[in-house]
C-alpha cells in the first residue's frame, strides 16, 4: 500500500539521545543545554534542511531551532531546558529547493563562459542558462513570499515585500543579456527565505521525551542517620527534636540531604532483637523497616520519635539549615500493619490460611509481609501506595529514598513516579536497588532520579574505572544517575573492616570526587565503625537496624573534618557537580587511580578542572608517575601548570604529561588537585586548547 | 493513567536483531538459523520464563520455542527460516510461579532440619514448612491441569490426568509427618507443567519482521557485458543470439548471473558520441542509459538486439547454462521516451517551457530527463515504474540491477520492492548506489537485496579491513549485503590503470574471497583493459557506454583462467559463500593482507576454513609473518596443520600462530589456503575448539 503522501523524500534516523527507541524519557537538569543529533538525508542531489522542534509540557506551541549539518549526513541542534518537568522534542526535515537553487546558481556562475578571458578554455565553456536559472529563483521566491504572507510572523508584510522585490530584481536580471552574471543574493536574503520553508512534503520524526529535574537530582550529598540514636541521653530513645540539635553539625559537614530510615510505628509480631536475633526483650525497639502497628502504618509517625508537629518542625529546621529531609519509603508491612486487616487481598495467602511472609529460602523474614503486585485489587493497592508519597509530599518532603524498589512491579513505579511528578516535578526519588544491572537500569528508565550503585563493592582500580566509565557515559548517563555510598546500614564492606581509618578516608574521597551524588551512613562512617556482626559478614555488630546506639561524635579519630573539607571542595568546584566529564588517566602503579573532571568557565573565565589521585592501598605508601591526558585538562604539550591540592592547600608546579605522586594513606591517601594554567604574558588565560 | 493490566511484571528489552527499532525487516537467507536474544527480567526473586513466537507470512498460527537463559538476564532462542518471504517474530515472557516454587522447594529441602544428623547445627535448623510448600505446589499443579484441559493439545487429557495425579501425591505427602522430605518431582513433570504456563499476565514485546531471500541473494557471481559488443563480426551490432553463443564460456568461468546494461531503445536527442562527445555521427549507437525512443521505453527492446522471442530464448538459454539473467533498470528517460509526451507531469518543467534535463552544475546531461518524484501525479508514476519490473518479471527475469536508486525517492523503493516481492519473493535487487554511507544503508533497509560498495576504491590494507569489518558485522550485516566490483563500465580505478595484470589478479582475488557476492564488467576486466579516457579519469578510453567494442576473448594475457579457478573455489568451499565469518589476521607487512572465513561442517564433518593472504603491491614481491588468530581457524596452540593453496594445489605444513609467506604478484599475488587439522590418533577430527 502506498503511503498517504509519497513525496516526503527526507529520511530522519539515528536520533540521539533516545532511550530504548523512545520508550523512556531522556533525563537532564534545569539549565542544561541538550544536543540533539540525527542522520538526515534525501535522495538525489537536492539540499535538505532540518529543524528541531521542542516544547515544555506547559507550552502549546512548538519552539524551533535550525539544525546544522555536521557532515556525512549528520545534523545537530541544541536547546536549553530552562524549566523543570516534561519536554518533548522532534525533528522535521525537508528538501530545501531554494537552498539547492542558490548552491547550483553559484556553481553555474563559476562555470559560465567568460568571453573576455585570456584563457581560451574559459571562453569556450558551455553556456549555463543563467537567465533561466534566475527565473526559476524568482518563482521560488514568489512561492516563499506566498508562504510568508500566510504565516503568523510579525514581520510578515515587510518580508513579503522584500521577497517580492528580490524576485522582481531576479526577473529584471534575467531579461538582460549580460556577458557575465554575478551572484545576485545577499546572505541576508538567503536567511530570509529560509525563514519560510516549504514544509508541504516535510518528514516528521517521532516525538521523543525528556524529563528535566532540578540541580539537586545531579549534585547531592546525603547523610543518613537513625533518629532514635540521636538522644544525648544514653538512656533515652532519640526524637525529632534531638535530630534538630544535630542539624548545624551535619550542615556544617556540608551535606545537603538528611535522610532518615522509616519513621513509622514498628510492628511487634516477630520483632527482631539486637543483632537480628529472633527473640526480643520488651525494651527492644525492632527494625524500622518492619513497618506498621495498631498505631498506624506508612502515614503514621513512631510515637517515640515525636508528633506530626515535631515532624513539621524538623522539616522546617532542616530547610533552615540549608538542607532537605529525605524519607525512606519501604513498601512492606509488619504483620501488625493496618493494611493487613483492611486489605487482606493485597497480600499472598498460603493454603494454611496464613499470610505469606517474606522468604528467600531458606531465609525467612516473618516480621515482614510483602505486598502482592499480582493482587486482583492491584488498582486500589497502587492508589494507596501512591497516596503514601502524596501524604509526605504534602507535609513538605521532596526527597525519597525507596527501599528495595526492585521487589515491586516496574509498571507500578513508572505510573506512580510519573503521576507524582505531575503534581510535584521537584521530587527526587533514590532507588535502593542492589541487584542485577538490567533491573537497576530498568528502575532508572522507569522514573527513579538517582540510583544506588555497585560502588560499595568496587575497590580495585580496574573495576572502579570500568564501572564508572559505564555509568557516566551515554547511553547509561542519559537515564541513570549514580549515587554512591561507601557504607549503608546494610553494608560494611570488607575493605572498611580491614583497612581501618585510611580505608574510610580513601572511600569517601573516591565517593565525593568520582560521583556528583554520594551519601554516607553516619555517624558510623565518620567514626570509622568497622566491626562486623561475625567474620565474613557485611552486617554491623550491634547494628542500629535492631537497637538504639549512642555515638561519640566528637571522638578524636572522626574523619568528619575531612568530609567537611570534601563537601566544601565539591560546592566550590563545578567540575565535581556532574559526572559527564569524568576521565581516567593512566598511572604506572595499580594502587594509584587518577581521574579528572572539568566544567566550562563561566562568562569566558577559565574552566574548572579537578584532578584526583587516590592511593587505594590503606596500609602502604604508594608512589608512581601519572600519565596525564593533557587535552582533558586543557594543558598544552610541554607546558608548565599549577596544581593546588585542595585537601592540604599545597601548591605544586607540574610539567607536561608525566608527573610524580607519592601518597601515604595514614596521613592523606589522595590529592584533590585544582589544575590551573599559568597566565600568559598579557595576563590573560589562554584557553584555546581546552 | 494506569495501564490496562498492571500485573504484567516482566520487562522485555534490547531484542536483537532489529533494524532501527523494528522500522525495517532484518534479512536472512532460506535455511538460516536465526538467533533472537533479549534482556528479560521481572521484579523480585520470582523466576521468569519466555518463549519466542514466529511465523511465516503464509501461517496463521504462531509457532513457538522456549527461550534459554544465558545469564545476566539475557535470553536467547533460535528458529530456522525454511521458506522464502516475510516472517514475523515476537517474544512473550511471564513470571513462572511453578518454576519459582520448584526452585524454592529444593532450597527448603536442602535446609530442612535433620533430626538424625550428627551435626548439631543441622539438627537446629529452623523448620522449612515443607508440608505447606507441598500444598502450594499441589494448587499450582491444579491450576496447570485446568489450563491443560482448556488447551488445544492432543495430549491434553493424558496431561490433565498426570498433573492431577501429581497434585494428589503432593497433598498426600503434605499430610504425612516425615522427619525428612525429598524432592517429589521428576524433570519430566517439571517439563510437563512448563508446557501449560500461566500467560494471564504475560508481557508481549513488539512484533518484529524478517525478510528471507533465496541463497543467491547472499552468494552470487555476476558477469556484466554489453550485448551490442558480442558480435563475432566486428562490423555488426551484437544481438541476443550473439550473447547466447558466449554463454558456455561465461558459465565455464563459473558465473551465475549474467547482467546486461539497459536493453531498451536508445534516444536520438542529444545522443552522445564515442568517449562521451556531445556530437554524434549517424552510426553512433548512443548510451544504453539514454532510454526511450519512438520505438518504446522501459518495456521495449532495442530492435538491433533482437525481438521479444529472442529475449525469451536468451532467458531460457541463460538458465540452461546454470545462470540467471539480470536486467538493468534505469529510471530515467531520453527526451524521446514515450513517457515524455504521455506524462509530461512526471518531469520537471523550466520557466522557458523546456523539460529540466539532468544537471549537476556545471555538468549537463541533456540526453537524460530525470523523473520528478515530487510530481502531483506521483501515484501514477509509482504504478508505472512498478509495472516495468512486473513486465520483465513476467518474462522470467528474477534479478535486477537498479541504476542510481539513490536519485529516486526512498519511499517509492520501499513500497515498490515490497509490493513486487508479494508476487515474486525470489526477485533479487542490486542497488547501484555509489554515494554516502547513510544513503546506501537506507536503500538496503528499504528493500534492496544487495548493494554496490566502496570496495572499488579501497586498496590499502587498513581501509579494506576497516570497511569489511563494518559491512560484514551486525548491525550492518543484518540489512546490507555487499556486492563488490573490481571494475564497472563507469569505474576503471587508478590502481588498475597503473598496476597492470597483477592488479587485476589482486583485485579479483580480493573480491572473490572477501565477499560472497561480487561481479566484474567483462571482458574488459579479464582482458585487463586499463587505459583511461584521459589521465586522472576513471572512465575507460573508448568506453562501451558510447560505442560498440569488439573483444579478443582468447587473448593470452586474459585472466579468465584465474577467475574460473576462483569461482570454482567459491562453489566448493561454503566458507566463501557468506560474509559473516570474515576475520582479519595480523601480518607484519602492510602490503600483505590476511583473512579467513569458515563454515560449520555438515553432518558432524570438519568445518570448512579458508585463509586468504594477498599481496597488495602489484609491482614487488612481498613477504612477512602472518600472526594467525588460531581460534578462528579451529587450530590449537602449538598445533601442526595442513594448508592447501587452492590456486596452485601446493600443500604446506604450518605450525602454531606465526607462519611465513612470500608472494610474487606477477606469478600469483595470493594464497587461498584451505586449512585442515591433522587427524588425531583415532583418525577422527577433534573439533572441540572450533
Amino acid at each position: 500500500m502506498k503511503p498517504e503522501e509519497g513525496r516526503k523524500r527526507v529520511i530522519i534516523e539515528a536520533i540521539q539521545p533516545q532511550i530504548d527507541c523512545g520508550r523512556y524519557p531522556t533525563r537532564r537538569i534545569v539549565g542544561d543545554q541538550i544536543a540533539i543529533s540525527a542522520a538526515i538525508f534525501s535522495d538525489g542531489h537536492d539540499h535538505v534542511a532540518a529543524r528541531l522542534l521542542f516544547k515544555h509540557e506547559s507550552e502549546r506551541q512548538w519552539r524551533s531551532t535550525s539544525m546544522t549539518a555536521l557532515g556525512n549526513d549528520l545534523w545537530s541542534a541544541n536547546f536549553t531546558v530552562e524549566q523543570l518537568g516534561a519536554w518533548t522534542y522532534a525533528i522535521q526535515a525537508w528538501v530545501d529547493h531554494f537552498d539547492t537553487w542558490c548552491d547550483d546558481l553559484k556553481k553555474r556562475l563559476a562555470a559560465q563562459p567568460d568571453p573576455s578571458s585570456p584563457d581560451l578554455a574559459k571562453r569556450d565553456l558551455p553556456p549555463q542558462d543563467i537567465p533561466v536559472a534566475f527565473e526559476i529563483g524568482a518563482q521560488l521566491l514568489d512561492q516563499t513570499a506566498a508562504r510568508a504572507g500566510a504565516s503568523g510572523r510579525e514581520s510578515k508584510s515587510a518580508d513579503v515585500k522584500r521577497l517580492k522585490t528580490i524576485a522582481a530584481s531576479l526577473r529584471a536580471l534575467a531579461s538582460q543579456k549580460l556577458p557575465l552574471y554575478e551572484y545576485p543574493l545577499s546572505p541576508e536574503i538567503e536567511h530570509l527565505a529560509a525563514r519560510y520553508p516549504d514544509l508541504a512534503f516535510a518528514s516528521d520524526a517521532k516525538e521523543l521525551h525528556l524529563w528535566v529535574d532540578r540541580e539537586r537530582a545531579r549534585f547531592s550529598s546525603w547523610y543518613e542517620l537513625f533518629p532514635r540514636s540521636t538522644s544525648p541521653d544514653p538512656t533515652r530513645h532519640g526524637t525529632f527534636a534531638d535530630v534538630e540539635l544535630l542539624l548545624p553539625e551535619i550542615a556544617g559537614m556540608g551535606f545537603d540531604i538528611l535522610y532518615l530510615p522509616p519513621i513509622h510505628p514498628i510492628g511487634m509480631a516477630f520483632r527482631k532483637g539486637p543483632n537480628n536475633t529472633p527473640s526480643t526483650d520488651p525494651g527492644d525497639p525492632g527494625s524500622p523497616w518492619a513497618i506498621g502497628s495498631p498505631e498506624g502504618g506508612h502515614k503514621a509517625i513512631h510515637p517515640r520519635l515525636g508528633t506530626f508537629a515535631d515532624f513539621d518542625h524538623l522539616v522546617a529546621a532542616v530547610r533552615a539549615n540549608g538542607m532537605e529531609l529525605a524519607l525512606d519509603i519501604a513498601f512492606q508491612c509488619s504483620p501488625d500493619h493496618p493494611w493487613v486487616k483492611q486489605h487482606p487481598d493485597w497480600f499472598l495467602h498460603r493454603p494454611d490460611g496464613t499470610i505469606q511472609y517474606a522468604e528467600n529460602p531458606p531465609k525467612k523474614y516473618q516480621d515482614i509481609y510483602p505486598l502482592n503486585f499480582e493482587s486482583p485489587d492491584w488498582k486500589a493497592l497502587w492508589d494507596e501506595l501512591r497516596s503514601v508519597f502524596q501524604f509526605w509530599i504534602h507535609r513538605g518532603v521532596r526527597v525519597f529514598r525507596v527501599d528495595n524498589p526492585h521487589t515491586k512491579a516496574f509498571a507500578f513505579w513508572e505510573w506512580c513516579l510519573a503521576d507524582l511528578r505531575t503534581e510535584a516535578p521537584d521530587v527526587i526519588f533514590l532507588a535502593e536497588a542492589f541487584t542485577r544491572p538490567h533491573v537497576m537500569y530498568a528502575l532508572a528508565k522507569g522514573g527513579y532520579t538517582q540510583s544506588y550503585t555497585y560502588f560499595t563493592w568496587r575497590t580495585e582500580k580496574s573495576e572502579l574505572q570500568a564501572y564508572f566509565e559505564e555509568i557516566t557515559k551515554p547511553p547509561v548517563s542519559d537515564f541513570f544517575t549514580p549515587n554512591v555510598w561507601p557504607n549503608t546500614p546494610d553494608i560494611l564492606h570488607a575493605s572498611l573492616q580491614t583497612g581501618d581509618r585510611p580505608a574510610f578516608m580513601q572511600r569517601v574521597i573516591l565517593a565525593t570526587t568520582l560521583a556528583a551524588s554520594y551519601g554516607i551512613y553516619g555517624p558510623a562512617f565518620e567514626l570509622c565503625e568497622n566491626v562486623p556482626v561475625r567474620p565474613g559478614s557485611e552486617e554491623y555488630l550491634n547494628s542500629e537496624k535492631y537497637q538504639v546506639r549512642h555515638w561519640d561524635r566528637s571522638a578524636a579519630h572522626s574523619i568528619a573534618p575531612l568530609i567537611a573539607r570534601l563537601n566544601q571542595i565539591r560546592r566550590t568546584n563545578p567540575a565535581l557537580q556532574s559526572d559527564l566529564s569524568l576521565h581516567f588517566h593512566e598511572v604506572d602503579n595499580p594502587q594509584l587511580i587518577a581521574y579528572s573532571k572539568s566544567a566550562p568557565g563561566v562568562d569566558g573565565g577559565p574552566p574548572n578542572v579537578i584532578l584526583t589521585v587516590v592511593n587505594l592501598d590503606p596500609h602502604n605508601e604508594q608512589a608512581g608517575w601519572v600519565d596525564l591526558d593533557l587535552k582533558q585538562l586543557g594543558i598544552g604539550h610541554d607546558e608548565f601548570f599549577d596544581v593546588e591540592d585542595l585537601l592540604t592547600s599545597a601548591h605544586y608546579q607540574w610539567h607536561d604529561r608525566s608527573n610524580y605522586v607519592a601518597l601515604r594513606p595514614a596521613i592523606m591517601p589522595a590529592h584533590v588537585l585544582r589544575v590551573t594554567r599559568k597566565t600568559d604574558t598579557s595576563g590573560m588565560l589562554d584557553i584555546r586548547n581546552i
